[in-house]
Formats: structure tokens, sequence, C-alpha cells
């Protein structure tokens, strides 16, 4: 049984901001709940840019039960105009009399001026109730609001020697249903999906968000030095996603022109062998894609993260040992020369899926 | 808190046995508890090869108040004249009344008539309490007793790539200090360590147990087909454990008395270029070594799962990437066609231990 305590409230509003994940874009995910008199009297959440924010859907819930009561609310306040009015002002004018906050907006323009405008009006503020699980509902938001690049997360799903597929090819199957279904989930929640041009070449994928209900589908953003991506492909074809190739100067202009007819973006990052990647996640960061789920292959894994691109990682680990010494692996790169030089994660995560095992890190580089 | 009941005592009995795995050579470990009039009146285990059983100690311990009480033990008390006399007949002499069993004995000389002599003597009986714990403890001894060949135990220490070194060969540190107490109690509880040659020409392992605690070291062995085993090795000079080398009939006459001159045993196993892994197998079992350890490194191991001869397989994963297309792996083999045809892990496990992960099975060959 839970008890009814302010984490007991908080944890509502993170439930809600938790099931926006995917839909509010650059955005954060915000929950928010009003109690009055012991009692339940509001509860809101962020649903997309430009629409009101949890706390304006929770307080006009809430009505004439507003006044004088406890607002939750997963994120600090918003104190200026933005899109929307400041939520802080709003608290304020409904009379409230003390306000929870899970964290602090890292957003520049935010950083504790809402809090501190709230306090200013007589109103009690109490912070850093579930900090940290707000803090990962929104590490998306984080990496982009202060960096100006997506957040990546790296996702495999290999075999406990790790292998994508076995020395002829086949990959069918690895991971289990509910892991897939878990990949689709994160799907929904990343803005991109991004993959290498040998995995649109050998296994022409939808990269598609499929599950038991609706979800939305990210832009498919693939990397492709040399155009080599097939005109014939579901990618080019079947119009399902915006969907984005990130190339070199070096590629074929006509192709170029075939692709942009074909509706795909096409974006030039340097004149080197390889796509220049720290380029292509500025130049996607630009485009208001402030979070990429990174599919693989071994090549361009191994490569993201040479150049320490990589925020999360989350591999799936299938119960099988399929061998092959030149078997497609899920990290396909030269490699460190000291084992003390290795990618390391942290804030380690091991969750048991069927027979399946998900590791999930955050890299650190040394 | 634990509820008083049959499973209460009975843990206790498997918690003794648990403690004295790795003494008992190919006998099981087994612990056995009295409980009279509502109060603990013996415990013992059984500690070596030849010397009493579980049963006896207990009951030595227990004295007039074995008279009416219910005995606990792991394993079905034995019914045959072995290198000491019937349980059975003990535990009827002594008047206990009530006998429960968690597995019944997979010795063909047992299997279930230790059950009958009791119940034929108005003893009831009882089987099945935590049996799954039971048969798991005594795995090893389950395999040898019906097979006579040795339970192999496939143990690796990797990065989360499957990589065991860098592609320099630098393997400093992969696996926590904890993980490495595990694998040395694990060596503890095996009969035998087994590693492939180029292991010892890169690493000059001792391949003893080293725990703050003192533990028996199991014989060495090592699986080299040329014997390129270099003479100044530590497994050849300081004389800590029996060595064992398993080669070929290739194998050079003059190399091989040199090492029995040093006091290692050595067993031709076949005439191929590679050692008949089989039939070395087969010539462990008769030296009575039941249970090995396999220590790699990556060919030994993929060359074991290929010949089915791994019994349980422990992975223990340190959270890091180090690449490189060439470095070595745990599993260094050909490999299967098609992904359906993966060795798969059953009974899966999967443990923290630090930033470690250990994910045990049982594999199963298609």
């Amino acid at each position: 049984m839970d008890i009814m305590n302010d984490e007991y409230y908080m944890s509502l509003a993170l439930d809600m901001a938790e099931r926006a994940q995917g839909q509010t874009g650059i955005n954060p995910v915000v929950g928010c709940v009003v109690v009055q008199d012991g009692a339940l009297a509001g509860v809101g959440t962020h649903l997309a840019r430009g629409t009101p924010h949890a706390e304006v859907h929770a307080l006009n819930m809430a009505g004439n039960k507003a006044k004088g009561s406890t607002v939750y609310v997963t994120l600090e306040p918003c104190s200026h105009y933005g899109k929307t009015p400041p939520c802080s002002d709003r608290l304020i004018a409904e009379g409230v009399k003390r306000v929870v906050v899970a964290c602090e907006d890292p957003n520049p323009r935010v950083a504790g001026t809402g809090i501190e405008k709230l306090r200013a009006a007589g109103i009690q503020v109490d912070t850093g109730v579930l900090r940290d699980r707000a803090l990962r509902l929104n590490e998306r938001f984080i990496k982009y609001i202060t960096t100006g690049l997506p957040y990546v997360t790296l996702k495999t799903a290999s075999t406990l020697d790790g292998k994508i597929a076995t020395r002829t090819g086949d990959s069918k199957w690895i991971s289990n249903e509910a892991s897939r279904e878990i990949v689709h989930t994160l799907r929904h929640r990343h803005q991109g999906i991004m993959v290498g041009v040998s995995t649109v070449i050998a296994d022409n994928p939808q990269l598609t968000t499929r599950l038991t209900v609706d979800g939305l589908h990210p832009a498919r953003i693939v990397v492709d030095s040399r155009l080599r991506i097939p005109m014939d492909c579901r990618l080019v074809t079947d119009k399902a996603a915006p969907t984005i190739i990130l190339t070199t100067e070096l590629a074929d202009r006509e192709k170029q022109n075939a692709l942009e007819a074909a509706g795909l973006t096409v974006i030039r990052c340097g004149d080197g062998p390889r796509v220049n990647l720290k380029a292509g996640m500025a130049r996607l960061g630009e485009m208001e894609i402030g979070s990429v789920l990174l599919e693989g292959g071994g090549t361009l894994n191994g490569a993201m993260l040479e150049e320490r691109l990589v925020d999360r990682m989350m591999l799936f680990l299938a119960p099988k040992i399929v061998g092959g010494h030149n078997a497609p692996a899920s990290f396909s790169f030269d490699g460190y020369e000291r084992m003390s030089d290795a990618v390391e994660l942290e804030q380690l995560e091991v969750e048991r899926i069927g027979d399946n095992v998900c590791i999930t890190g955050v890299p650190v580089w040394k």
C-alpha cells in the first residue's frame, strides 16, 4: 500500500508526465496535481508544444478549489512568456498556498526564477521531491535545452556474445516480443530514429512505431556518406514519416535531387569520406530534433561512440551464443588500446524482460 | 521473518550442504536436521568422501532425542553399503517418526530404495520439500553419477561487447573485485579448472583458489594439443595443485617426459590436430574429477560449446564497451549459420554484482 505523503501525489504527477513522453517535441513533459483539503482537486499534463502547461490544465480542473491548495508539479513552473503566459503568475493569481516541485527547470530562461517569484508572493515552495525520477524523465529535454544537440539513446539487441546476426546474416530472432515492444515504445519517445545505410540496404526497414496501440512516428535519419540508399526502399517510398539523409559533400548531386524529389531531406555534413557526425547532430538540433534513438548497425554505433555522441545505452541481450568470427557485432570499431580506456556505463540498470536482459546505462568516456 | 514449517528446517539443511560444496569430491553434498518436540535436536552435514553421512552426524548429536523425531535430509538416505553403512538402517534403528526428503537420489544404486525401506519400516516419508534448490545444489554430482562425465561450468568475464581483452591484449581489469571473489568460490566448488594453452602462455596464471578465507585448490587442466606449455610457467613449477595436460598423439614425447618429471600428468586424447574433448572429458571422469570449471579462452570455450560439453554458463559482464574487430572474445568459433541454431540458455538467472552483471543459464542445443 502506498503511504499518503508528498511522494504519493508527486508520483501521480510523474506518471502523467511519463505517459506524455514523445508528444511534446523539444518541450519537457510535465505533470501537475492540485490537492485541497486532503483530496485530489485537479490533475493536468502538458500535451504538446504551444498548448497549455500542466499547471494550467490542473488549475482549470480545480476551479475555485485552487485557492489555498497545494500544487505538485514535476518541473519548476515557468516565469517567462514563451508560447503561453507564465505559470508562476497563474499560481499566484489563483491564491495557492504551497507548491511542491520535483526539479528546477534547467532552461536558462527559467532556472530558479519561477520558484523565486512564487516565494516572493508568499507561497511556500518545497523542491526536490522525487527529483531523480523527474530528471530522468526529462533527460532528453535537459540535454537539448542546455546544448542545442539532440539526446542520443543507443539501442542494440544482440546475443550474449555481442552478435546482431549469424555469419550468414540471419538475425531472426534475437530479441523477444516484449523487448521489441519496448523498442517501439522508445521510438515513440524520441523525435528521430537513426540507422546506417548498410542497415537500410540489408533489412529495408520501416523504422516506424508499431505497437498494440497507436504511436507517433519519429523522423527517420539515415547516415549515408555516398548516398547508397536504394530509391525503391521503404524509407524512400512509403512516406510514413519525415526522412532525413546525412551525407557528405562528395555525394552524387543527381541522387540528391532524386531523393529530394521523393520528399526526403538531404543534408551534407563535411567533405571527408565519412559523415561528420558532430556536425550532423548539430544540424538535427537546429531542425528541432531534440532526441534520437540510434539503432545501429555496429559501424555507426562504433563511430557514434568514438565521437562521444551517445548519451544513454540500452543493450537488449538474448540468452544465446551464436559465434562467428566475422558475424556482425553490435559495436564494430577499431577499439581502445587499454581496458582502462574502454567506455564505461554508469547509473547501471539491469532489467529482465522474459528471457531477455536489458542493461541500461550512461556512458562515461575516459 | 521466516515461518516455521518444513521449508524452515529444510532450508537450514540445504544451507549446511551448500557450505560443504567443493569438499566432498564426487560425492553429493548433504545436510540433515533432527527436530524433536518442536525444537532443533541435531544438525549434520557430509564433510568428505569416506566419512559419515549427514544423517549420522545429526543423529549422533541428537542422541536419545532421535527417537520419535522428524529428520530433514536434503537427499534420499542411502540404502546400500558403500564406504559407510546404509543411513536408512540407522534411521530405522533410531526409531525416528518422520523423514522429510528434498530430492530422491539419482544414484542408480539408491534411486528410491532408501525411501521404500523407511516406509516399509513404518516411518512417514515426505518428499519434494525445496526439491529444486536441492537438485541445483547437486547438479554436478547428478551429472557425474548418471553419465561418468564431469559437469562443466563455463565461466567468462567480458565487456558488454563480448571482449576479454583489448586489441592490444590488455585485460586489466574487466570484472570487479566481488565478481572475482565469486569466481574463486566457484573454483573451490569444482574439482578441476580448465583452460586452453594460449591462456597459459599469455597470462601465466596460477589457477588456484584465492579468497579472504582458505579454499581448496582443484586440479588444473590445460588443453594443449601440441604441448606448447612453457616449462617455466607457474602451472609447471609451483606444485600448488595437481596439473593435467590434455594433448594429442602428435605431441612431442620428450616434452611429455619433461612435464611428467616435473610432476604433471599428460593424457593423449585422439590423434587429430586438436584434442578430442569428448575423450578428454571421459578420461577426467575416470580419474574421479566430477566437475570442471572452464575458464576459457575464447577458442576453447567455442570448441567445448560445439562439442556440447558445457552444462552451465556463467557470464560476468562488465559495463564497458571496448571495441576492436579482432580483440579477443569470450567465444571464438565459426558459429552457427542460422540464429535459430544458436545455443540458448534456459533457467536464466540475472544477478547484479556491484557494477557487474552475472547472467547464468543452462545451455540447450538445437
